[in-house]
């Protein structure tokens, strides 16, 4: 059973601090909306699916910690709290669809008492995290259809049950495949400069006895050309109506390799990671972050400290480039503006 | 004026440990072809034109150490020395270059006393190390002409003055077209796992007072498709005679994205650095180095210490994706089977 990246329990959040990872396991217990905040902004917390379930959490205990009287100002509190929960990061969805989800449980509710309002926003913050352990074991099952018996699958960063609040998005399918008696080798990408590949995909395969090679992302090319790759999986934060979608930096590269390699590539990832309000990749704003996180790596200057740096921490794939989107829901092929639509009714 | 990485002095070569940079310039004197063979091994000394001037030095002062009487003894001594640094590195084909041209020296000299061939065999070196010198120059005044003022470069790894006798091989056209009064502006990959790019490209250009941007090797895709990069620019450590090039890891992923993103793709490199008598990159041998390279950066493991690791050194570009080499000859362009031969002759 893959490790659990996040729970509720006693009025804190309790979830592995990412950041101590491989050398440790931390758990931190999060009881204030700063503290949440916090812990998404500096990838204490990350993966677009767990980012929605946290900060769904950091709605309830946000509140619930103010212990207001008056319904008005309770309302304007919560709707404080979201825009600030809001601003942690702004790539992946799935944080503005849980923010959204936990406002409208609130405002169908208005005329309930503030004590009804604050159980019905726990609920709905557990009902999230639920869903998305389910949406997890859906994936899964869909994804390990495509997996055969002896694949050689490449990976880039985490999608796994450290991005999620159950066995992952990508790496619930290796999951699954596993349990049906398949025997994956999987290759992760390191993932500069945070190195999630390194430090999560490769501890959270370890830990569920998959066999796991690690390279530098620069290596993937060669891997392909030789021909020791059979698939890529990948996760995403942000997919648009069209099927362009965003996920960690190098995600794109990988989708170039694939098509000059003729290798397939699937991008897993919940229904609530897309957003049909914007109708492709060029609308998803991408975040840029500390240059420092290229410039050193922990407390090690591998770089001129004054150097310029460019680094955004996702960028875009054009649909074109991917084979099938796996969702809980099915396994999406081309043309992906038909065949996305039904998505976008049946979103929660 | 680019800084000297290697020089003869007082009976010593004298370098700088790029192990060190960019936190440290440190100077090591190496006195024994121990030392040189060590410095070339964990790639104190690196670049495939330096190797190869580092390792003709190695040569005389290895044989000059000895103090050998007997002229039988000499020159078996002096066979044994050389496949000794022979087996420092097996890809840049510079070392076995530089080797048999010390080898010649001595055999063509057999019948002179020892002193004298020793002489011959200092003088040889510093031949090698000159003409070094004087090829960077060429290049680079090449190189400059394919070079356009505003031009946004983007390179891999490091083929600067850290890396040969001279001003550099692609960043030698750099400086030139500065020179020329051009404003460039570069981009480098950092190079993992070894951080070529990050510590020693960065640290260069900054002191010859370029522009430059470090990024992550996995965001190059995402430049090129912004279109933020007019031109890429690489060096080599061995190409066949059909214009197949070994150089650092990941080299190959930019040709394919400059391929894909129609970006001109240059490789820079001496004669020295062409390999006749190999038909195509599929028999140039390829390094695969310690998995601790990977695992972790200075003494931080950002990866489980068990991991399996792949990690070739370098990887191989088919001539199909370069749009023209660039060596003290001239510019040579497709077709390579045919361009390439030229240079046959005349490589020294």
């Amino acid at each position: 059973m893959p490790i659990k990246t996040i729970e509720y329990k006693n009025g804190k959040l309790k979830i592995i601090d990412q950041r101590k990872l491989p050398c440790k396991l931390v758990y931190r217990n999060l009881s204030s909306v700063n503290d949440i905040k916090g812990a998404i902004k500096t990838l204490a917390v990350r993966g677009a699916p767990a980012i929605g379930v946290a900060a769904a959490y950091g709605v309830y205990i946000g509140i619930d910690n103010l212990r207001i009287k008056g319904k008005k100002i309770f309302f304007r509190k919560l709707n404080v709290l979201i825009r600030h929960i809001e601003t942690a990061r702004p790539t992946a969805i799935n944080l503005f669809w849980a923010l959204e989800r936990m406002r409208k449980v609130a405002v169908k509710n208005r005329e309930k008492p503030i004590s009804a309002i604050k159980r019905l926003l726990f609920n709905e913050a557990g009902k999230i995290q639920r869903e998305d352990e389910i949406m997890c074991e859906k994936i899964g099952r869909f994804g390990a259809r495509l997996i055969n018996d002896k694949d050689r699958i490449l990976t880039h960063c985490n999608a796994g049950a450290l991005a999620t609040a159950g066995s992952g998005t990508a790496l619930s399918a290796i999951y699954a495949a596993k349990k049906q008696g398949k025997k994956i080798k999987v290759y992760a990408d390191e993932t500069r400069p945070l190195l999630q590949g390194a430090r999560l995909t490769t501890w959270e395969l370890m830990r569920e006895g998959i066999d796991v090679t690690l390279i530098c992302d620069s290596m993937a090319a060669t891997l392909m050309k030789k021909a020791m790759i059979d698939k890529i999986i990948v996760g995403a934060d942000r997919i648009a109506a069209n099927g362009d979608f965003a996920n960690k930096i190098g995600t794109y590269n990988l989708a170039l390799l694939s098509m000059v390699h003729k290798i397939p590539f699937y991008c897993f990832a919940p229904s609530s990671s897309f957003d049909f309000s914007i109708k492709n990749g060029e609308s998803i704003p991408i975040e840029q972050r500390d240059p420092d996180e290229v410039r050193k790596i922990k407390d090690f200057f591998c770089a001129p400290k004054k150097v310029k740096v460019y680094n955004p921490a996702f960028d875009v794939t054009p649909h074109e480039l991917v084979t099938a989107f796996i969702t809980e829901k099915g396994v999406f092929r081309k043309p992906y503006m038909r065949s996305l639509k039904s998505l976008k009714g049946s979103k929660s």
